[in-house]
C-alpha cells in the first residue's frame, strides 16, 4: 500500500485502487471488484452453450467496456468478437486487437462515419447498423474515401421500440441499397429485443421473443427471395439467448450481462421459476465499499454513492448479507440500515449494483481478485467513450 | 473538425469532443456543454450575495469536479476555496492551485488519512470532518508523521440523517480531543442540511433550516463556554444559502449547484413561489445530444442515455423546447416523443440533466461555448476521483 501511495497515486496523480499481489483487504474503495473465478465460470458456461448450439457469440463489449474482459471471453468462451454501441468504443476494441467489431447502433454524424470508415485499416472487420436508407450514401462515401469496406446490418425493431425498421419490405429496400453501394457490404440483420430482457417470467419473455423471431424469419425469407440471404442474423441477451439459439434463424448471440450479473438482471426467473443469479449465473461484479461513519447506532454510512454506480435499475444489494441493507443513496454516500449495529467503521462490503453497464462506466479500473489477493488491475478501457 | 479527427482523436486515441474556436455545430455528441455567459452570471451573482452578507463562499467542488470552474469561481465570485468529498478530489484541487480545501466528509481509511496528511505540503490549507472521537488519534498520527497540520471540523447531523453527530455535548467532547491532539487544529463546525435542499416550498425549507440553525447555535455556545470558539461554521446549499447567510451563526457557505443548475433543483420554488431556474439561477450546464434515428414518425432517438447522465433525480428536460419531450432512457439512447415529427436526424438538442453532480462525473470534458463558438475545453479534472 505504501509503495502505491508514495509513487503512483500521490506523486504522479494517477489514481489506482489496487496493485496486483496486494491483499484484497488493502483495496481502496469505492472500486469495482471482479471475482475472477466466478467471471471465468460464467464466460465458459455461455461459451459452451453457444458452441453446443452452433451459435457465434459476439459478446457485448458495451457492458464491460474492457479489452481485457473481451479477450478473456475470446480465450475462455470462444467469443468471435464484440459488439458495442459507439464508434469511439469500437476504436478502443479494434486498437486493442479485437478482430470482429459490430457497432450495434446507427452512426449518422458525418465526423463519426469518417472515423468508422477508417477502422478496418486496423485489421478489424467492422459492421454497423442501418435503419434509414438515407444513411447509405454517407457510409458509402466514407468507405470509398478511405478505401475500406464497411459491412452493414439492417437493424429491425423487433419490440424494443427504439431504433430499427419494422417490416420485411423496409429491410429488403435498405439491403438492396447497401448491396448496390460502393464500399459497403450487406452482411445481415441486427434484431435485439432489448425491452423483454428484464421481464421476470420466462413465459412472458418467450412470448415476446417468439414474436421477434417471426418478424426476423419473414425478413430473412424476403431477403432470400431477392438473392440477399443474410450471412449473419444477430441478437439475443442474457434474458433470451436460449430462444435465439433455438430459433433456426439467428446464428449470432450478443450477450453481455451474463458475465458480470447485476441485481436487476438477477431477479428475472428461469424456466423453473428460479432467479437467474441463483444457479444460471454467478455474481462476478461488485462495488467494494467501506463503512466510513457510524455515528448513529442503527445506520452505517458507506463510501459508495451515486458517483460509484448508476441506480437507474434500483439500489444495490449487499452480497452475502441479510442482516444489513443498502437503503438510500446520495452523491457520495450510501446509507446502510444496520438495525443490530453489527457493522464497524472501516469494514468493507461487496455491493451488487442494480445495473452493471452504466455502473462500469463511472469507474476507471477493474480489480480482479482470486483467493483473497489482487490478481489483475484492468482499465475500463472504453470508459466514457460515448461518441 | 477534420484536424481533430486526423490528429487527436483517431491517431492518438485521445477523445475530445471539441476544440476551441470550433463552431458549436461541430461539437461531437453526447457531451457536456457550458453556456459561459450564463455560468459567469450565476457565479457573479452568488459571489455578490455572499460578499454583501459577509459570508465566506467555499464553493462545492464535488459538483463540477473542475479546477477550471473552481478558479472561475475564485476570480469572478470571490470564492475562498473549495470543499469536496474525497481525498482524491482534494488532491486534484490542491495540485491545481486551490489554496483552501475542505474535505466535507469523514476520512477513516488509514491509507486515505496518510494521503490527506501530506496535502498541506502542496501549500493548501486542508480541513477534514470528524464525527467520531475514535478517528482523532489516526488523523493526529498521520499529521505528526508528515509534519503537517490537519484542520478539523466537527460534522453535525442537522437533519440530513447521514454522517455527523447530534448534540452539543458530543461536539464539545470531540473538539476537546482535537484541540489536544498534536498535528490537529480544531477549526469549526460542518453543518450542511442536505436533506432539505430539494424540498419544493421555501417555507418547508426554512422550517428545516431554522431547526438546523438552532442546533448549531447551541453547539457554538457550548464550545465558547469551554474556550473553543469555532473560527468557521460552514454549510448551506443552493436551496438554503439565504437562511445560513442571515443566521448570525454560520460564516461560510458551500453552494454548488447554483453555478450549473439542473432539472431537479430548478423545480424548487423561491420565496415568491417561482421556480429557481426562472429568475434566481440560469441553466448553464447541458448535455448536448444528437438525433441518430427517427425510424418511427413520432419518436426520435438521441445518443444520450444512461452513460451520458445520471437519472437518479429524474429524466432530463429539453432546453427551450415544449414540442418534444425526453421520455425514456436506456444505456446509450434517449427516446424523445416527437408527436409532430419535427426533429431531423442529425439535429442537436440541449438536455438539462436531472442531477448535475453525478452527470458531470460520467464525462471527461466540459465544452464552454459563447456566441455559437467553442471558447474553452476543460477537463472534468476530478472525474472518477472517488477514493
Amino acid at each position: 500500500m505504501k509503495d502505491m501511495l508514495d509513487f503512483d497515486a500521490y506523486e504522479v496523480g494517477f489514481d489506482i485502487p489496487a496493485k496486483p499481489g496486494m491483499p484484497e483487504a488493502d483495496i481502496q474503495t469505492p472500486c469495482l471488484v471482479l471475482d475472477l473465478d466466478a467471471l471465468e465460470r460464467n464466460i465458459k458456461k455461455m461459451g459452451d452453450y453457444a458452441r453446443a448450439h452452433g451459435m457465434r457469440h459476439r459478446v457485448h463489449g458495451k457492458m464491460h467496456k474492457s479489452v481485457d474482459v473481451a479477450k478473456l471471453q475470446e480465450r475462455l468462451g470462444g467469443a468471435i468478437g464484440v459488439c458495442c454501441q459507439k464508434v469511439s468504443e469500437a476504436e478502443v476494441f479494434a486498437r486493442g486487437g479485437i478482430k470482429d467489431v459490430l457497432v450495434s447502433n446507427q452512426v449518422r454524424d458525418l465526423a463519426k462515419i469518417d472515423r468508422l470508415a477508417r477502422l478496418p485499416k486496423l485489421g478489424a472487420r467492422i459492421i454497423v447498423c442501418v435503419d434509414d436508407i438515407d444513411s447509405v450514401a454517407d457510409l458509402s462515401a466514407a468507405a470509398v474515401k478511405h478505401g475500406t469496406t464497411i459491412e452493414c446490418f439492417i437493424e429491425m425493431d423487433v419490440g424494443a421500440g427504439r431504433c430499427g425498421v419494422i417490416g420485411a419490405d423496409k429491410v429488403v429496400t435498405i439491403a438492396k441499397a447497401i448491396a448496390a453501394a460502393p464500399g459497403l457490404k450487406f452482411t445481415g440483420i441486427q434484431a435485439y429485443q432489448g425491452a423483454m430482457q428484464h421481464m421476470d417470467k420466462y413465459e412472458d419473455r418467450k412470448a415476446k421473443l417468439d414474436a421477434a423471431i417471426a418478424m426476423v424469419s419473414e425478413a430473412v425469407t424476403a431477403l432470400e427471395a431477392v438473392g440477399l440471404k443474410p450471412e449473419l442474423v444477430s441478437g439475443g441477451g442474457t434474458g433470451s439467448y436460449y430462444f435465439e439459439s433455438n430459433s433456426n434463424v439467428y446464428n449470432e448471440l450478443q450477450c453481455g450481462s451474463y458475465a458480470f450479473m447485476d441485481a436487476d438482471y438477477g431477479r428475472i426467473l428461469d424456466k423453473d421459476g428460479k432467479r437467474i443469479d441463483q444457479g444460471e449465473w454467478e455474481n462476478a461484479f461488485f462495488i467494494l465499499t467501506q463503512v466510513m461513519s457510524h455515528a448513529k447506532a442503527d445506520k452505517a454510512i458507506c463510501d459508495a454513492g451515486l458517483k460509484a454506480q448508476s441506480v437507474d435499475s434500483g439500489l444495490p444489494t449487499i452480497f452475502g448479507r441479510s442482516d444489513v441493507q443498502y437503503v438510500k443513496c446520495s452523491d457520495e454516500h450510501g446509507v446502510i440500515a444496520d438495525p443490530d449495529g453489527v457493522l464497524k467503521v472501516g469494514e468493507k462490503l461487496r455491493l451488487v449494483p442494480g445495473h452493471c453497464d452504466p455502473t462500469a462506466n463511472v469507474h476507471d479500473w477493474y480489480v480482479g481478485v482470486r483467493g483473497g489477493k489482487v490478481e489483475v488491475v484492468w482499465p475500463v478501457s472504453a470508459r466514457g467513450k460515448a461518441y
